[in-house]
């Protein structure tokens, strides 16, 4: 297909476009003459990954370049790949180090994850962005004075365990690996917001079942 | 306490704590001279409260009033009363209504609740942010070309469903209603951050055993 095609059937603007092409975000497509070039599905699929990433995640554009870059490295293993885009993506900044509320956390989260048998992130352990965000978010939670209550603590890792399962298994429906990194990098951006929207619906029908209307 | 005790106490510099108090998002303390007023818990309970919107929310000013405003409506019920609270937070934008993508979405909506036993949920229906949240982002999902598989979507309601069950049981170890409505928003708040954290943990660890390093 030609770029106004490309444009129409993902609803992009072609000047958006030709900016994620300048900026390296979208494969060059196949020249056919001095001013033309054809586009076809995996230019498609990538452009609405690169949409997702930008338009929903917000994620700048030399993120996105980054954690592409990981999506497309066919020289890396599966879980190596997988890791690196999903590592690629924003973060909350680290805690502090040297603070006492902080390592407090820390000895709470190493002690979750041996109860979880979480082995390979505990041997993963600070190297990892998602166990640091961890790390973090739960200092948050106590520094403003919300106890991090470790069994609450527990049955929510047991739930987003069971999310997390069901992520990779969707994974499986690809067979190769560019693909499979493609999908993790869309499905942790994209099924953020449905997770917490169908948390907060959740709610609303217990509390109603709870406390009536 | 005095102020400079509240600051040291909380962490809040005492220059923010005096916007808070202008804004209204902080009671005066109780006056005990013409320059000096007294503070007690729940000034500390409430600014935590206050500090958490603003800085790891990102809720504006004006919105963090609003929310605060139903905390502290004891006209309201229970669940109006929590559930008012959590609806003023900040959600996406409402997908268009007269589309058809969101029609359909809608419809898979709809299935799903009544498949869950959602019954209130569906009862309040497009009156809630939450559902209406469930719409948009979901329709973004299909938008993008990634399918609304509605099995998928069932197996994380069913996670996201003892999540918020096991949210409404912790309220339950605060007495007051106002007290549970500040639970509320606190944990709405701050435990999305730890939930998408533990959620990337456990992917990491899933796709390490299935995949290796």
């Amino acid at each position: 297909m030609r770029l106004a095609e490309l444009g129409e059937r993902s609803g992009v603007p072609v000047g958006t476009i030709k900016y994620y092409l300048r900026e390296g975000l979208l494969a060059p497509g196949r020249r056919v003459s001095a001013t033309q070039a054809e586009y076809d599905g995996t230019h498609l699929r990538r452009l609405n990954l690169v949409r997702a990433l930008i338009q929903i995640g917000r994620v700048p554009v030399a993120t996105a370049r980054e954690v592409l870059a990981h999506v497309d490295d066919a020289s890396l293993g599966t879980t190596i790949r997988l890791g690196a885009a999903l590592w690629a993506l924003p973060h909350p900044p680290d805690a502090p180090a040297d603070d006492p509320v902080t390592a407090e956390v820390t000895a709470v989260v190493d002690h979750l994850l041996a109860t979880l048998g979480w082995e390979h992130a505990r041997e993963i352990g600070t190297l990892s962005p998602s166990y640091r965000s961890l790390v973090t978010t739960v200092t948050t939670l106590a520094r403003l004075g919300y106890a991090h209550d470790p069994e609450s603590l527990a049955v929510y890792a047991r739930q987003m365990e069971r999310v997390a399962q069901h992520d990779i298994e969707r994974l499986e429906a690809f067979d190769e690996d560019g693909e499979k990194a493609e999908a993790a990098v869309a499905s942790a951006v994209l099924f953020e917001p449905v997770l917490l929207a169908l948390r907060r619906l959740a709610q609303e029908e217990h509390s109603t079942r709870r406390y009536g209307l």
